[in-house]
């Protein structure tokens, strides 16, 4: 056994590894810290079941037994099943969105940064996440979340409209219908959540390879 | 008042019009005719109040009131709310396979024929049926239903990537991967179902044209 599996063992003894004398509680950062982890793994075996189950089959029980915890548990993380719903819907735009606020800033031209866009896109749609996020619907949810659901898939939608709008600026990108082409685009990625299943497709990567074949000479460069 | 309507009004006199006068029944073809037709308005009408509420949310009573009649009078058409539910489905889906089986028999190469499958399928998504078919899910159905709402999904998909490699076949889809470009081209045409919204967005033709603008400059003819 390793001295640092022996130093856990400690914990049993009433004072925890790394913990002042004084108090046997974790310092407040650390634990808030250790919060956050538990918070997401609680976000993740729910995104899990989700897509086992069906969102609307899946009790909080369910995602409890899934972590080997209790319910109560659960809800000293979230709220309701509504908010691990719409936090499993967060977790997924909120790496897209952090995928088009990075190339607000990249020094490249709008075509090369709708690719590096669809590898995002794709990478996050065949998370555990995808299937949730092409899953939530407006009725089920209160009309006060409903309202940041869809605040959240604009934000994409204007994102990759933007993105267009820049190729076609730079000359990158043809004249299109912008519109149009970002819900396309977003239709043919977002569906990806629906039949992606990890280790029976192509990985993420060449997804993305081949819809950006289908995508880009169809977005050809003025010059071209 | 015309007199096809006072020959309506008949009926409260206990003798419908057309009917022998021995019989104060229908013959049975025109029972059979009727009652499809009301079948239809049922599935239709639940196209339309699932759109509304949603699946989960909503009851047979809400379909019922719809159409100003009880819950009775709906189980006399479709016995259960999974049926409704998957006739809605089907109804889509079916208008879907009939153009690809016009197709098939269809003098055309397999770009135009591509063309003409988008301009349907478009249409199709963009009927009340559009929205059912994208929020069906397996885990809602039995798993004989949902094994059937499998094959009918399957055949779409089947029937799109038989059209791409004839298309490749006579030189007017250039090589891709059959399979990926049928799944991002059904993704982006399914996906219709879930923004379309009837008199707000662009008429159905207009959409088709504009995605094919998209997918067809993707799709370049070998020689080009």
């Amino acid at each position: 056994m390793s001295p640092r599996s022996i130093a856990g063992k400690r914990r049993d003894t009433g004072r925890p590894a790394g913990t002042s004398p004084r108090s046997p509680w974790k310092p407040l950062q650390q634990r808030a810290r250790e919060r956050e982890v538990k918070r997401d793994a609680v976000i993740l075996a729910a995104a899990r079941v989700f897509r086992q189950r069906g969102l609307h089959n899946t009790t909080l029980d369910d995602i409890a037994s899934f972590l080997n915890v209790t319910k109560p548990t659960i809800y000293y993380y979230l709220t309701s099943k509504e908010q691990i719903i719409f936090e499993c819907f967060r977790a997924g735009v909120g790496r897209i969105t952090a995928v088009l606020a990075e190339l607000a800033e990249a020094p490249l031209r709008g075509r090369d940064k709708l690719t590096r866009l669809v590898e995002g896109y794709v990478e996050v749609m065949a998370t555990e996440f995808g299937w949730c996020m092409v899953r939530v619907e407006d009725h089920d949810l209160s009309p006060a979340m409903a309202r940041r659901v869809r605040a959240l898939k604009s934000e994409i939608d204007q994102g990759l409209r933007r993105l267009l709008r820049a190729g076609i600026d730079d000359g990158s990108i043809q004249s299109c219908d912008v519109k149009m082409t970002a819900f396309a685009l977003a239709g043919a990625l977002s569906w990806i959540g629906q039949w992606y299943r990890a280790g029976e497709q192509l990985a993420p990567r060449e997804i993305a390879d081949r819809f950006m074949e289908l995508f880009a000479n169809g977005l050809k460069p003025r010059a071209a």
